[in-house]
């Protein structure tokens, strides 16, 4: 006999992570592989992080900070939101984390006991729903479709608590841009969303990692409409940051204790010298609007070439680096059409059901954080495919 | 109305904070502060790895890396219980995490259910039993004390099953050296502490973040009695890089898989250039022993400086940098002694409570990691408070 694994641990595993393997594998071989599965920048942190952080190397030693973060770097965070979204923030209440993921669980903690349903958008980021498995949440679906360019609205709100019966609904989580469908909450719709929130007392955790990576209007921040929300943010993708692990959090006051001692206990302190150099981030917005310029172009190139291709289902891509594509007219099989796609074109995609175990498996998330190049060739070689595929719905 | 704060985030404060933060206002004020207080190393990283990491700096990008650490991270650590203990562990069961908090919540995940009872000894390092707590875990005591040098054995556990009626205990958490005592489990008492988990189906995790850091016998590592225990290990202290907050999991095979993916999850990954720089640190040992021989000098200074000021009734500190000391002859408020000596002789200690909430107010925590100098002057200063403030035993 032997003690047994906890059903908790027994969460889904990423199908990319097979994609990425297959991909490996082939490029060890000598074979070209065209990345459109990593969301990450390909890009490093900008230069004046580097730098700083080579200082704070130099001048070491690199000691524990407090919980909730170098005041600094707080502080820097709140001026953010003000040079930014022209929000004023006390400082008081960011709290620094160790990335986004960090953030999550800490927020999750402070907001919601074990068996508490909350809910989540499918398609949507898979860690959100197996991060509150782990914690002993009831995961609720909020189904979301085209029809609402995949954003959850106080309709589905509803429906999330119509099918709880008395139980509270205790949490939403959103994300905007939605990582995997790009798609934008506005001013509008954030605040329907906060209004239904608020009207059940329920808390709206606000996942705005993506912010900075738009490519028509600046992304909103749920703070411009409900001061009471959570905001999950992050180094890793505006400021390209990933591999620093360096994350925040916005909370109302009265969870800027706990989400503290929760930190102190689950993690002591964020990494010393990512919030050290962190700071400078905040200054080098020219290269990273760079790096945004680099994603706008992937993305028209990208979009052209696969409506060229034939693939004319596709989110509206307000903001991130993802395209989530509707594949359902060649396979009802994304992940087998993923490996077909690496094996036979070179060319990796993430299968959807990575984002959507009900319906993923009509759809693909196609990354354009890598080379604009590359983005070209994939279309070029999926045209090739189309032309011998064609659509099961043409005519 | 507004959504409310969990109750799970409802856990004890640190009150070495309160300690810390009046002897930053003292020093604010121009007085002078001995801290005995701090439990980490005032060194930092050796020199190698600072080295290590300018050049992974210059080199970038740092990326992710795979969610259970660099393949060759794990590889170094494997090869460590080769070198240190003589034990063959297999890389594959090395996971390396966000510091040793990052490690205990990725374990305590993968072995315990939503309300298991996990045991955990008091007194004890403080975030055990508030990890588990937020986890919705249900935290046993095992008291422990001077006559079982303030560690855990069969008697205890035997005793915790029996006040669980017929539900399981999940698992059994020790730490040798401990925190707060300093004291040791030697090969024996480690393996009739194996066994008695072993026949309950019961997980045993060993916290081994002191390891190094001993003064007599270097200490046994669980996994030189049991396969199937669970390793939580850290870089924080005989490693002396605290902020850089990287730590380890050697788990077995079963567990491998459900902790990737819960670290997939929980973190994506840990800090990249810690990972790329930790590699040196195992090769920096001359330097590391260093600081183990000042831990040493500055233990015998304040062991025999305290037993001259009257404080005769201490844990056998047989590693870490902790001396577990009894005050009840003098208190039964060792928060307000803890309080009076900073306040009147600029001395800061940890008070017992932190570790122990039943029987901590008769205990008080002194930590020698910082400078030799600072432990004479402490225990010079504390023998003038005791000339002036008899035990109440004395007589």
């Amino acid at each position: 006999m032997a003690p047994r694994v906890s059903e908790r641990a027994g969460i889904a595993p990423f199908h990319v992570r097979e994609v990425m393997k297959a991909a490996g594998e082939r490029a060890a071989a000598g074979g070209d592989v065209l990345h459109l599965e990593v969301g990450q920048p390909a890009t490093g942190a900008p230069e004046p992080v580097v730098e700083a952080a080579a200082r704070a190397l130099r001048e070491g030693p690199l000691h524990y900070t407090d919980a909730d973060g170098l005041p600094a770097l707080r502080l820097r965070i709140a001026r953010w939101y003000r040079e930014r979204y022209a929000l004023d923030v006390d400082p008081t209440r960011v709290v620094v984390t160790t990335g986004a993921s960090g953030a999550c669980v800490l927020a999750f903690l402070a907001c919601f006991e074990v068996g508490a349903p909350v809910a989540v958008a499918r398609p949507g980021y898979p860690c959100y729903r197996n991060i509150l498995t782990a914690l002993g949440c009831a995961v609720v679906d909020l189904p979301v479709t085209a029809e609402t360019r995949f954003q959850p609205g106080p309709g589905h709100v509803a429906a999330a608590r119509g099918s709880l019966g008395d139980e509270p609904l205790a949490g939403v989580v959103v994300a905007s841009p939605s990582n995997p469908t790009g798609t934008v909450l506005d001013r509008t719709s954030l605040a329907d969303l906060a209004e239904a929130c608020r009207t059940g007392d329920t808390w709206l955790l606000s996942d705005e990692i993506y912010h900075g990576i738009t490519y028509d209007e600046p992304a909103t921040s749920v703070l411009a409409v409900d001061d009471a929300a959570v905001v999950i943010a992050s180094f890793s993708k505006y400021f390209s940051m990933t591999g620093w692990r360096l994350g925040w959090l916005v909370v109302p006051p009265e969870l800027v204790i706990p989400v503290e001692r929760l930190a102190q206990n689950l993690t002591v302190a964020p990494p010393t010298l990512p919030q050290q150099a962190g700071i400078a981030a905040f200054d080098a917005v020219d290269e990273l609007d760079g790096h945004v310029a680099r994603y706008a172009a992937n993305r028209g190139v990208l979009l052209d070439g696969l409506r060229q291709a034939g693939f004319d289902r596709i989110a509206p891509a307000d903001g991130a680096f993802y395209l989530w594509v509707d594949v359902s007219a060649w396979t009802d099989d994304s992940q087998a059409l993923c490996a077909e796609w690496l094996a036979d074109l070179g060319v990796a995609v993430t299968p959807g059901i990575d984002f959507d175990p009900v319906d993923g498996h009509r759809f693909v998330r196609f990354s354009f954080a890598g080379a604009t190049e590359d983005m070209a060739e994939a279309t070029r070689r999926l045209a090739g495919w189309t032309a011998d595929h064609p659509s099961r719905h043409a005519g």
